[in-house]
């Protein structure tokens, strides 16, 4: 839930004067998002997204991220676009905070998704890796193995309180992902963060993509295992493997993945484990006692990289 | 800010299956109203508001808050109308919450009202109560004077530590609003809580009144007094008279203030700001330390109350 940053309707009016959106009819805070401040924006023309990047978000990235919506939805993936203003840009600044207007999009996201919702995934996730094969920007990913170690440092100390023995267990983890990360596949621009909130379903057709603001240039089958983690596990933290299945054999239609990238997919999985397991972490010991608000579970993800260390070879995710 | 209650889709289609207002295309939750979780709901008929009604309102009221928007709404005031379910009925549930879908208004709210919209805010108050005139439901006020001593009983072994004397100040007034309180002023439906936040605005002009869940049967005057409260201080608590005087003077071209309304004004100011001060009190004493959400500055209303035991007459608020 996020609204950071107050915005006024005279600060909206005057930054909506260099867009040609018509009149401003209204406008409302949105619980969405963790790192920005979202409003739903309604003009004479419809309903539109406002971003307001909080510090969180580096202002040098979003050209990147607003270039790469542009050019996935022009290659058909439905996204939010940005909107272009008057002089052909889509970054502004309002209160302070860039800025941009986006495209709203229709759609649900899903809080229990089906086998069904996983395969859409898997052909989205595929089709989204083609389209970003001719995006010229590169953007290094701020959040692959290279930085766990400086996560782990942030939160070694004081890890042990969440469960006894988790910092013994995620040191010898880090030690054999930094040893054996695979750095020879496939590479190209990847969401990073395409869990359930981030995809869009009309009834059971996936209606759109959103929140491309830890996209990257990195490895493809990486966002794969990011995704088999966030859709194909149950409640209860157990690996659905019908889910897995339709999920990576409607990836493959669209983009095979080849032999080596099978080979490494439960090593990704594992770092994609780890990634979550270590951000969450950090946030969790980051709020004060007493708080009101607690961020996400990290033992969610301590649970998951379970699984996939006892993973023998990609057959165990539900295809050969 | 506030969604407190999380809907999944199947809920809310499950929900819209008892209304006329097509296919639903997407939801928010929006960072609106203080007691109630909302959300923005977009159907194939257009923009709707839900809200979801949390513990804070008790569900016995709901009918009068409902009917009420559904009267005003029918005479022409401004606000958000209750939608019709299939059954003719307003009052659904959803997430195990009683619900209602109400039409979007649209509009902004204004963070620092000119005397243009004080004087706008004067005749949507007037009109309000001339149309209330004709309804037939009775709500007690539950935060009027009756209730004042309970809430200061909350707060007073600790009220000091916002401020020195704080507690003895609010004792003596108590006693003195307890005694002198006017109980035969002109009575009938009053908003009770017209803060800007509440009023949109599409340019000057005044759009539309929102949240009716304070809404009762109390002194009319009173709710005229709450409006100064509101609308009429500036950012340093000093009372701006010619803000006063466009909202009183607007006020009395559709609903005029008897001898005694006006004489009683002064007192009925310094009751507005003393409920305001001890609902604040208790809810800035009510959070935990360390909590990242910071409720709204009691000592606000503290500062208006000591404005309002200064003044002498009615001509103090700009109006003979």
């Amino acid at each position: 839930m996020a609204v950071y940053t107050d915005v006024t309707a005279e600060d909206l009016i005057r930054f909506l004067a260099d867009y040609d959106l018509g009149e401003l009819l209204a406008y409302k805070g949105i619980a969405e998002g963790v790192e920005n401040s979202n409003f739903l924006v309604h003009t004479a023309r419809g309903n539109f997204i406002l971003t307001l990047y909080e510090k969180r978000v580096a202002a040098g990235d979003l050209p990147f991220f607003l270039a790469l919506m542009e050019h996935l939805a022009s290659r058909g993936i439905t996204c939010p676009q940005p909107v272009k203003n008057k002089k052909d840009g889509v970054l502004g600044k309002i209160a302070g905070r860039p800025a941009a207007i986006v495209t709203f999009l229709d759609g649900m996201w899903i809080r229990r998704p089906s086998a069904s919702n996983c395969a859409a995934v898997g052909e989205a996730l595929a089709k989204l890796h083609l389209a970003g094969a001719s995006f010229a920007k590169k953007r290094t990913n701020a959040l692959s193995v290279g930085s766990w170690r400086a996560l782990f440092e942030q939160a070694k100390d004081r890890g042990d309180a969440v469960k006894p023995g988790l910092c013994a267990s995620i040191e010898k983890e880090l030690a054999k992902l930094e040893k054996a990360w695979p750095r020879a596949l496939p590479q190209g621009v990847i969401h990073a963060d395409l869990f359930p909130d981030n995809v869009f379903f009309l009834g059971e057709k996936l209606s759109g993509l959103i929140d491309f603001y830890f996209a990257c240039t990195d490895t493809l089958a990486y966002d794969v295992a990011i995704c088999l983690n966030a859709w194909c596990f149950e409640s209860d933290h157990s690996y659905n493997v019908t889910k897995g299945r339709a999920l990576l054999k409607s990836y493959v239609k669209s983009r095979a993945l080849d032999a080596a990238e099978k080979e490494s997919l439960p090593l990704l999985a594992r770092g994609a484990a780890l990634r979550f397991l270590l951000t969450r972490l950090v946030d969790w010991l980051a709020v004060p006692d007493g708080a009101l608000v607690r961020p996400k579970d990290p033992l969610e993800y301590f649970r998951k990289l379970r699984f996939h260390q006892s993973v023998k070879s990609v057959g165990d995710y539900g295809i050969d």
